[in-house]
């Protein structure tokens, strides 16, 4: 199958993430005609309106009906309706692919409303910013020089794999391969736990706050630092249930670190604590070089 | 005493913190001349050099012979042997301040080193970003709109800390006083913990990198949550040390909540992790518009 054969693309949610996706394919011309599918009409006339897709359906079963290609870009706690409403009502051959937080509990789904792992199935995830949010935010180049992970399970084809990772590079994106397993720790450690660790930190000073207004006294590093504390506490929710054995696990091994860090400081073990900052600071300033 | 009595003022630390200081201060012309103190005449021959200060001295009892004020700005855990070199050389009625990130220490220093708390003594702490560091970055409007914390002891004279508010305000800040206690216990909170999260969570993730090369995959949100742990390990490390009770406090009140958090995951309980997570942003949200 090669890429000239994707005529028509359906992106079912079409907010920063599904309509970033939408632009920079239209840009790239990587298909003939994209249709937006989704609940809100308000929402899709909106994406129609801006250029961002050329026609919306808010009957997802007529919205994927003619679709060579379907991408799933609603939250992952959306996958499963979604899934049941257009379920036998995808063309025979459909590249089915999604951009859910999370890979496993994805799959899951997949397994459970469709019945089986469909050979057009390649589960996707792109690594990208969701500060903003909305249509009305979607960019071309959301994606560019972002990473994407493909999840391909042993009954997706890798012709499938193979157009769906030609998608994502014409958006920009560099493409990685890897199994729904690994994403789902690489994940629980570097998005997951962070956002936990923000919710709960931010909590706890917020109940602080209401005797003695600290967060007047906050400085930059803890305005970065809490910044994903604002990101949507549903979506978060919904990623925290759906990953939830990878977090648990990652989060068990930063508490038992943690518990060693607390240690150190009660005992004021000053040589404990200068090895454990110097290593992070050391990891973080090789992480910054190997982003640049 | 009215400003117009500060005739020379004597920074010891010409660093970032100490630099921009000193060039606000020049800018307001709020004192006649300004002396840097420090052990490296390298950095102080660039801070003359800069324009940073008038003229430096490398000997820190000569350095402060003739200061109508002294600023001691050095990381706390360079106070005592800062105050053990100046002790008995200052004017009589020097005005004594120092920008250390903890208080009770700085005070308790004081004691140690001084016998007893100068009615000329005013801690201080202006709360500005550190991301950079050195002379060489230094600015004058490093603390325009930034929060100064003064933390006068019941031994300050009033006329003391009025001078040293005037100093800050000179600078384009905002000038707050409460007691040492309540300020290290804002700080713990606020950056200390953070700092310690910060560093703890790279520490434990830098451990999985070798085998995963997790960090390839971490986006904005990750840069964001961890850029303190770029920060300098040696001055957390002594700010650790320095605030030792009020940071496993408040390290304790967090890693109680981080435990009900981790039982709601166990327990996938939607409604309590849905809670925190809305309470955090919420909280999160109202600072930041604050902050605007």
């Amino acid at each position: 199958m090669s890429q000239a054969s994707i005529n028509q693309i359906c992106i079912i949610g079409v907010g920063l993430i599904g309509g970033s996706l939408a632009r920079a394919l239209r840009q790239a011309g990587f298909c003939q005609e994209i249709i937006g599918g989704g609940r809100s009409s308000d929402n899709l006339k909106q994406a129609v309106a801006l250029g961002v897709v050329d026609r919306f359906q808010t009957d997802l079963a007529k919205a994927v009906a003619d679709a060579d290609m379907v991408v799933l870009a609603v939250p992952v706690g959306a996958i499963k309706p979604v899934l049941s409403a257009i379920k036998d009502k995808m063309k025979p051959n459909v590249i089915l692919t999604d951009v859910g937080s999370t890979k496993a509990s994805v799959i899951a789904d997949v397994k459970a409303i469709l019945g089986h792992v469909p050979s057009g199935f390649v589960p996707g995830h792109p690594i990208a910013g969701t500060e903003k949010s909305g249509v009305a935010a979607a960019i071309a180049d959301l994606y560019k020089d972002r990473r994407v992970i493909l999840t391909p399970l042993s009954e997706t084809d890798r012709n499938s794999t193979d157009l769906v990772r030609a998608m994502w590079e014409c958006t920009g994106a560099e493409v990685s391969e890897m199994s729904a397993e690994h994403h789902d720790e690489v994940l629980a450690a570097t998005s997951h736990l962070p956002h936990l660790l923000a919710f709960s930190l931010v909590d706890t000073l917020a109940q602080m706050d209401e005797q003695t207004e600290i967060f007047k006294f906050a400085a930059g590093g803890f305005r970065d630092f809490t910044r994903i504390a604002s990101s949507d506490p549903v979506m978060w929710h919904d990623i925290c249930l759906a990953n939830h054995d990878a977090i648990m696990k990652i989060l068990d091994r930063f508490t038992t670190d943690l518990d060693e860090l607390k240690s150190a400081l009660n005992n004021s073990d000053s040589s404990k604590i200068l090895e454990i900052f110097k290593r992070a600071r050391a990891a973080r300033d090789r992480y910054t070089q190997s982003e640049q």
